[in-house]
């Protein structure tokens, strides 16, 4: 493996969706790493000054420097080590483009009202209307694996890429998600190619090695949506 | 000029900051481009064709393939258009990543809570509140121009670069937008870096090229509240 534990150190904590990113890049670039647990209750100094602008991990160090935001730091990892392991961004720009608009829909359209599920502020009934987005956008991912990505295995083409990264860490969570919120997002029926990129992609030794748990995570998933009914209790 | 009309169309609205940012872009680089001007009201079938996931302005062309999403497209203007004109990302991996994670910033704690000020179905209280965010996102950007970025001229140094046309690229609404909720973003007492900042970037050349008038947002602005507040009469 390229890059020396001195060299790489992320921190973030076991069941981050966006900390599975900036490892699964890791781990697909061929590059070795030092793994540094942070306490979300009890945030460390390290995480503090590395990133007070969020306050929030992942954190990745390179030779000492820190870089945040998880997506900020798949491009970096590319870009830094162009030499290790397979690029994640194509080399044409119109495609890179088009990669790119496809990691903003995913940050946008995915991502952000996904994150409104777990929030203690949210009425049970925004929250089945913030459902809705999320499925209209997984029907819209779909068809980007049709048309876009021309049939091909992963949103990368024949090997994985930026997209599958920004999709692919979150998987877990959506599996855990399915049975939290009683919702199929993953539906061998109605979609049958993000289905099978699924299951593709969860095959990867890349992975296995970066995302967490399912049935811990889920667990993780029970406790925090109990402490978010209890915040909204009032407003259902 | 590099780029014929041909090579280069922009679809886009006048008073769009999105496309104001494109158009920065291509006056930086120093590309002339045909101009498409929109009609949002009745949007054109060459926008549903060429944007059918967000069906949104701006939508570039080059040699026929369409761009979508503005900071994706002013990126694809940097890697097509390398040799023309100045480089709108640094080369070095590190500074890249940092003007990746304020443009990352701009969009989630800038832009994001702005378009909700002129959303219908926002109460007065939480407009206030999403006020309250904005500014704390300009005093924190006016850390950054102190801190990361050295005292110089320019976000990009001591040129234009990407974190410059992601924040100038709103700059006349900005404006326009402290005339309608009568608050002061950029004051020469509370926050003199980026103040400075926005009239040295108002005097480019490429800022008068690609800027809408700002009078004419400001009659603009105007009508958009109004229609908003008359979704909401009935919250107030």
């Amino acid at each position: 493996m390229a890059g020396g534990g001195d060299e790489l150190k992320l921190l973030s904590t076991w069941f981050s969706p966006f900390g599975s990113r900036v490892k699964l890049a890791l781990h697909l670039k061929g590059l070795s790493y030092a793994y540094v647990e942070e306490d979300l209750m009890n945030k460390s100094q390290l995480l503090l000054e590395s990133n007070p602008v969020h306050k929030k991990v992942p954190v990745l160090f390179h030779r000492g420097k820190a870089l945040c935001e998880s997506m900020v730091i798949v491009d970096y990892i590319d870009e830094a080590f162009a030499d290790a392991g397979p690029p994640l961004l194509p080399s044409d720009p119109y495609e890179r483009a088009v990669a790119r608009f496809w990691v903003a829909f995913i940050e946008t359209k995915f991502v952000g009202p996904w994150c409104q599920l777990f929030e203690g502020s949210k009425t049970r009934a925004e929250k089945a209307e913030v459902l809705k987005q999320i499925l209209s956008a997984r029907t819209i991912m779909e068809g980007a694996l049709a048309e876009c990505f021309k049939g091909k295995p992963f949103f990368g083409g024949d090997g994985v890429g930026c997209v599958d990264i920004a999709l692919g860490g979150l998987l877990v969570w959506v599996r855990a998600s399915e049975v939290l919120f009683g919702v199929k997002f993953l539906d061998a029926a109605a979609t049958p190619l993000l289905s099978a990129w699924a299951e593709r992609f969860a095959a990867l030794d890349a992975a296995k090695a970066a995302l967490p748990d399912f049935g811990r995570v889920l667990e993780y998933a029970i406790k925090m949506r109990g402490a978010a009914a209890g915040a909204v209790a009032a407003d259902n």
